[in-house]
């Protein structure tokens, strides 16, 4: 049972440190600085306990492995889970959540082919070339080099794109 | 079932972008610098998904509203969730879990405090007046003003605390 209770505590303490990067956003743009930064030091506090767990679980591994377990997840959300998720989503005419399941998908096609890619690589024991990396604030739109006038999957302007 | 559906895809979003962080810091360490910023890339993507549904969902509330869901989670991992865990795993003599989730607890109670104080100066219209953060990033020991010598709770020298 230890191990199960393990992967519900990994779960757990990513889903809090994901809200607390939410909320920290959220006091950021309220003008509430010092909150904003507490939010965001407790964020870190839930990494250490998740990442604690996912050690004593086993799971993390070599480069290779690890690019791996991101091929698999990117791949069952782009096959599986994103797709049924927005057809019943349509289905119940929930347009908000059809809304927010196309935005995902469309992002984790790209990142499924750039895990492929950089596992191919680090199998050649080398790091992977990528120039500037930008996210769409808005869908999560993923793309290299430049961020382009307007958001191909959401239409959001350059300026909402955040660099990497 | 829309709903149900969102709150798994939260779920995931948030348990892949723990992931890429993960993975990310351990990239870093092997020296794979790009490969290090993809990973951090790909997982603010996933934190735009992880927003996007817990936002469809209504959970994005107040200050006080946002701030009262942490001091519910943190409150639960405190009486509920990490002693049972802590308890079963000392039962089945699984020595990594009981560390893991005594390091988890003792950060959280202090978060529930940090929180529950927050939400009083919120009511107040007011940003929360703290100094420093440091994390210790060996078990999450979470405190203000200036990193200890020693971690109270795990033992990790000064050098192991990150600041916010
Ligand atoms: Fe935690
Ligand atoms: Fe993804
Ligand atoms: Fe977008
Ligand atoms: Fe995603
Ligand atoms: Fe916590
Ligand atoms: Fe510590």
């Amino acid at each position: 049972m230890t191990r199960q209770f393990l992967e519900d505590a990994f779960c757990g303490e990513s889903k809090a440190h994901m809200r607390y990067l939410i909320f920290s956003a959220e006091a950021e743009e309220k003008g509430l600085k010092n909150l904003s930064r507490m939010w965001k030091a407790i964020a870190h506090a839930e990494f250490v306990h998740a990442r604690n767990h996912y050690r004593a679980l086993g799971y993390i591994g070599s480069t290779e492995d690890n690019l791996q377990q991101c091929i698999d997840g990117e791949t069952f959300e782009i096959e599986e889970m994103y797709p049924v998720y927005n057809n019943a989503a349509n289905f119940q005419e929930e347009n908000e959540a059809v809304r927010t399941t196309h935005f995902a998908l469309e992002a984790e096609k790209i990142h499924a082919e750039w895990y492929k890619n950089a596992k191919k690589v680090a199998e050649q024991g080398k790091d992977v070339e990528v120039g500037k990396i930008f996210i769409c604030d808005v869908c999560g739109y993923t793309v290299e080099g430049e961020a382009p006038e307007k958001c191909p999957v959401c239409g959001a302007p350059r300026s909402k794109f955040v660099e990497f």
